[in-house]
């Protein structure tokens, strides 16, 4: 269970960064090498605290009401990583020298990254070395870095020079509209001093958002030398020097414990007493909670594939970066590249309720819990962002976010993409279907499901005829924005109105309701309107395609020249005006076949059908959250070759750098699709108010495939072989389930 | 034939800069006091040179493929307006002592603005003195000011601190998106001497676009005294002193002279050739050729309204503004605020072909000539826009530019507006309907014309049912973006196409269509392609409203609630995010009732008058290019009343500021629009192919009005009293003429 690499690709480094990143949900470090890289060579140098953040001002040549003024992003902090190794008056680098043995690997059984080296100098001194370094899962701000060093044909000084810098910035990169396009210096070193016993403690502050930070690093070498300390205007410096025999080794083991303002009232004692109650135990103790962590993560989480050792591989991957990703407090969520990069700026997107969410509701639900827990902490936001909108009722999610505040700059494909409210609902509503969780409806579930309904009230009218009509707003597929009646926009707001009405009288029933009905004054003529809604909400259907429409007037455009767009101007975005894409019929991304797949029981299957060959031929899937969704429906059609082809062309998408971008962090969406693509495309799951239904299909290629599954409190497993599928119950009571359509008790 | 003020408005002083503007189409210079405010009273100093622009950066939250990077802006060069006047130590200010008299007055007859006050000082010292100003079009590099001052109760010393400053910015207002955003110093000042005779010359060069600009300044002071010059890095001073009895005059003639290096190639030499060649004369000379140049003027354009003495002001002053304002060479056009003021930042937009273009066709060919000279010397810039906006072919003219170049900065109601193509091959047309100028068409605007009509062909496309439909573009009325099927826009490039072919066969005939056939490789294929696109171009009409609709879907949108609109909510576009308004019927300006006024022939009569009724319902008149053209279809449609009412509310709208933003600068679209409310209005004047069509009709609240237009080589005055409308042909050949559909024959 890792991911090996056993040489240097120069080319490859910031890619690498990204793929052998630590991180635990709270704090990711990239995995820049230690040592550094020569000049000439580019690095995204980064340490990340899951939604620590500075504002920036964001410019418009013209500005208009409501547009954001500010947006957040997600800070660089604390450089940590530093460790330069000098031996006999030699600087270690893998750039020079001759690197006689290379090996990379990201330990997902155990939880952390290495690389071990055998190189040897320009002088032709040799050593082996080894750069370990674990984000503990089981005490959140620690960061153990461990590194050995063992000379094998000399005997002579090594230096060992460890810093930790707060002269640090944001990466940018002014011509991809996906990155940061500011430079600009965030992060200000407030304090840097020297703790009895050799604690560094740095803490800084975010120029804009005052927020504060504090890292508190301790360094432990396994042989006596000696060890002085420096400070300076940039951070700490720790030397070590000492003489070592050919064969012995030196281990320096570095505690780097990092606290921020937002979950820390006094961070910077939060990160003293941390940091001592880590250094209480050895770094093995930690290695070994780490260990028992996975273990029990593997246990829930684990898709098991027979007969392909490379997408095993990759899906383990997957759902490990699931994990390394996923906030676990009400000030996070999971940003669109976790904590490997900075692409988007930190932002969570609707990326978390659709494409990431189902991974953990099926495999943790306390953790699912965990993310529909910030939205509803940023419920009052998004109230205020429905305002500026100018609705009058209801509350409207931001597009990107940090805190809950709207930072699209750009608001055709930015805040009109509405359907973000829809797809939150939905995420509550699952949540609820999978676990009967009526305490969490009644706390919260319910009035977030309840005040995006109201938006949707607000937003859309009932036409002459009786339809219910939601006119400009952009739908998932960004390569048409601005729209009137978008399908998937409809059908997601349909259902959450539908639920709205459902979820009322389940909870009125229960005598729950009086308090959240009372708190949002939702009285029963707004009942009554939801329904009303819900029953006449327009869901554009062509009569002569036999599909349904992407919006009101998409299927009378002109389609796009796929014939005459070389491979090079892929994606369209950034190679064409986002008018001359708007004008075509070309899609950037599943949209309405990503409504069928949510709601299937909003179409005729022949319809889905039609949809799924018709939008096929026009999308460019230049978004990675494209090709997972096509795979599941590809499936759902019966064509389980084109649903595998789709399946191997997302689950490797970072590994292989398929978008040649991970250099900007890793794919978090594309990867929760990987799992989507398993768990609902070949096993053909969905979660129904009846229960779990399944078509399991096995593509041609595996020679099994199987799950574990949490549902109502039971753990299912299924597993899907040549012989058919079997389920199987490893905890709770017996079930029924409902497999092609037909009923089956699933007992232990 | 002036506009009077007679009390100092100390609230209004902005307004009044922009209202006493002088100006010759080549330099503006605001009606600035010569001797400044005291702190605390905002000013707009302001001297402008027609397309005399440096570039900005444009700065994008997000920034996507084709957005322009830079934008023009037209800048504030030298301050040569300042001249500071003491007399015994005291310094004139009329925010301090007591003022007497105060007349300020524009002569239009004469081509000059002038104040004259009568004031006493703290000390109790009586001064007379008069201010004029006057910019010659006769020699459109010269400025003349003219300061007379006149002690009443002593005699004593008099200086006059005249200076020169290159220390100068633009104007900016960060909250209001029509005005500069950014405050960046463009001009820097090169060099500043003295020359011989004691003229100074000033040069100076724009930052980015590396345009230079040279002043020089020569004074004349009527009594002895002694005179010093300085320099100084900001610039020049010329101070006087001199002794005056009471009741002696001392006036000081300011000629100053301004070149710049798009006209000139060596702007400096010419600065001081020209400022010589002005200097021979005295400046009564001046005053008698700006007289007679006027009296010519005036003899073309008057036109004459008897029975409201208030609206033959304001329309004598809209006419005198046009001229003021109006671009003389290929290098310059029509800016939306002329020469007085900053904004909009001295673009022209499509308000110079369809609101301001008549007045010139009808009253001035030749420079109506000019106007379309400056479009064809930017249409290679048009070209390279049409492939960044991703069109093979065709031409696309720039929303907004000073050089030809897309200065827009968010293209939704920028770029987006292709239909700016209609309007700039509409004047083309309408130019040779009016003139019969072949060779001009032969020579510029078949090219024109082709190139517009080919941008059409390429934006839209044929749909199965044979219909032309054109997708994603901006319609005028910017309440409603990226839409399909604009009325206006495509009814605009139906007409734009239809003259395509017209043009080709008329020139065809005459054999002259060769050299731009083949510059231009124009094939019959693409000939034919212009017949079928502008036959089959979809038009859309509502069958139950029996109206045209604005475009596909607009009928189908919720209506604005205009009943909980409060009045300081206008406009909507400072007070709604711009998605708000999109999403509801709800129009900034004239659109489909725009397209009813320029290409009747489109629309049935019921129509027409439907369509004004419900657009009228809906349009907030928040553009000041609206109700002039409401006010047209007012007549058109026979409610005389109600266009008398749109009429009444254009004419005065900078002379009242009714719009609160004449500070910024005159509204030259709407003053050309209450020409044509006359013209076109009242007087129901239309120019087709078979001439002209008159329907005069009378509103009851005047005697009679009257006007000259010239057409075909002939000059013909219209007027129109209670006892029915006469046409007298006052030069020219005899002509027949449509009135009320009746044909009449027109002759001396």
């Amino acid at each position: 269970m890792q991911i090996e690499s056993n040489r240097l690709d120069r080319n490859g480094l910031l890619r690498d960064e990204s793929l052998f990143h630590v991180a635990n949900g709270y704090i990711g470090m990239r995995g820049n090498f230690e040592e550094g890289y020569p000049a000439g060579f580019q690095t995204i140098r980064g340490t990340y605290i899951n939604a620590f953040y500075d504002l920036e001002n964001i410019h418009y040549g013209e500005k208009f009401k409501g547009f954001p003024e500010t947006k957040q992003k997600i800070l660089n902090i604390f450089d940590t990583q530093s460790v330069e190794i000098f031996v006999e008056g030699e600087r270690f680098s893998l750039f020079e020298g001759e690197i006689l043995s290379f090996r990379r690997v990201l330990r997902m059984d155990r939880g952390y990254a290495e690389r071990e080296i055998h190189w040897r100098s320009k002088k032709g001194i040799e050593l082996r070395l080894s750069f370990r370094r674990m984000a503990s899962f089981v005490l959140l701000p620690l960061i153990i870095m461990e590194i050995t060093v063992c000379p094998i044909n000399f005997s002579g000084e090594i230096a060992i020079r460890s810093t930790q810098s707060g002269n640090v910035m944001n990466f940018f990169d002014n011509s991809d509209p996906r990155v940061a396009s500011v430079s600009e210096k965030n992060l200000f070193l407030e304090a840097c001093s020297n703790l009895k016993g050799g604690i560094s403690l740095i803490t800084a502050r975010a120029a804009r958002s005052g927020l504060r930070v504090a890292a508190a690093v301790q360094h432990r070498f396994s042989k006596e030398g000696e060890v002085s300390h420096q400070f300076g205007k940039e951070g700490a410096m720790t030397v070590y020097t000492g003489r070592v025999a050919a064969g012995e080794k030196v281990t320096l083991e570095k505690y780097c414990v990092f606290c921020d303002s937002r979950r820390y009232e006094d961070c910077r004692s939060s990160a003293i007493s941390i940091i001592n109650e880590a250094l209480e135990r050895p770094a093995s103790y930690w290695y070994e909670t780490q260990k028992r962590y996975l273990d029990q993560f593997w246990l829930r989480a684990k898709v098991s594939i027979e007969g392909d050792a490379d997408v095993q591989e990759a899906l383990n991957y997957n759902s490990y970066q699931l994990l390394q990703s996923a906030g676990r407090d009400r000030f996070s969520n999971i940003a669109a590249k976790g904590l490997s990069g900075e692409g988007y700026e930190g932002h969570y997107f609707w990326d978390t309720e659709i494409y990431i969410f189902p991974f953990f509701l099926l495999t943790d639900p306390a953790q699912a819990k965990n993310l529909l827990d910030f939205r509803y902490a940023c419920l009052d936001k998004a109230r205020s962002h429905a305002r500026l909108l100018g609705h009058q009722k209801g509350a409207l999610y931001p597009w990107r976010t940090i805190t809950g505040d709207e930072c699209s700059p750009y608001f055709p494909s930015g805040s009109a993409q509405y359907h973000i409210n829809g797809a939150i609902a939905y995420a509550f509503i699952s949540y609820y279907l999978a676990t009967g969780d009526r305490g969490f409806m009644e706390e919260k579930g319910a009035e977030v499901v309840f005040e995006t309904a109201r938006l949707w009230l607000d937003a859309g009218h009932f036409d002459k005829a009786g339809l219910f009509r939601i006119d400009c707003v952009t739908g998932p597929d960004e390569y048409t924005c601005i729209v009137n009646n978008n399908y998937y926009t409809n059908a997601m707001a349909k259902y959450n109105l539908e639920w709205a009405v459902k979820l009322y009288f389940l909870l009125e029933e229960e005598g729950r309701i009086s308090e959240v009905r009372d708190k949002i004054k939702l009285d029963d003529g707004e009942l009554l309107q939801f329904r009303r809604a819900g029953e006449a909400m327009l869901l554009p259907y062509d009569e002569e395609l036999k599909i349904n429409a992407q919006d009101d007037t998409f299927l009378r455009k002109k389609v796009w020249d796929f014939a005459n767009t070389p491979a090079e101007k892929y994606p369209l975005l950034l190679h064409y005006h986002p008018l001359h894409i708007y004008r075509h019929q070309v899609c950037k991304q599943a949209d309405t076949v990503l409504a069928h797949y949510l709601l299937e029981e909003y179409a005729e299957p022949l319809t889905i059908k039609n949809s799924y060959c018709y939008y096929e031929g026009i999308t460019t899937h230049d978004s990675s959250l494209s090709s997972c969704i096509f795979g599941i429906m590809a499936a759902k059609t019966g064509d389980l070759k084109k649903s595998y082809k789709y399946f191997m062309e997302t689950v490797r998408m970072d590994l292989d750098d398929l978008h040649n971008n991970t250099k900007d962090g890793i794919h978090t969406a594309n990867m929760g699709g990987t799992y989507m693509a398993v768990v609902f495309g070949f096993a053909g799951l969905r979660i129904k108010a009846d229960g779990l239904h399944f078509s399991p299909r096995l593509p041609q290629e595996w020679l099994a495939y199987s799950f574990d599954i949490h549902f109502r409190g039971r753990r299912i497993k299924v597993k899907m072989g040549q012989d058919g599928s079997r389920f199987k119950l490893l905890e709770g009571e017996a079930l029924t389930i409902f497999v092609d359509g037909k009923a089956q008790v699933v007992e232990s």
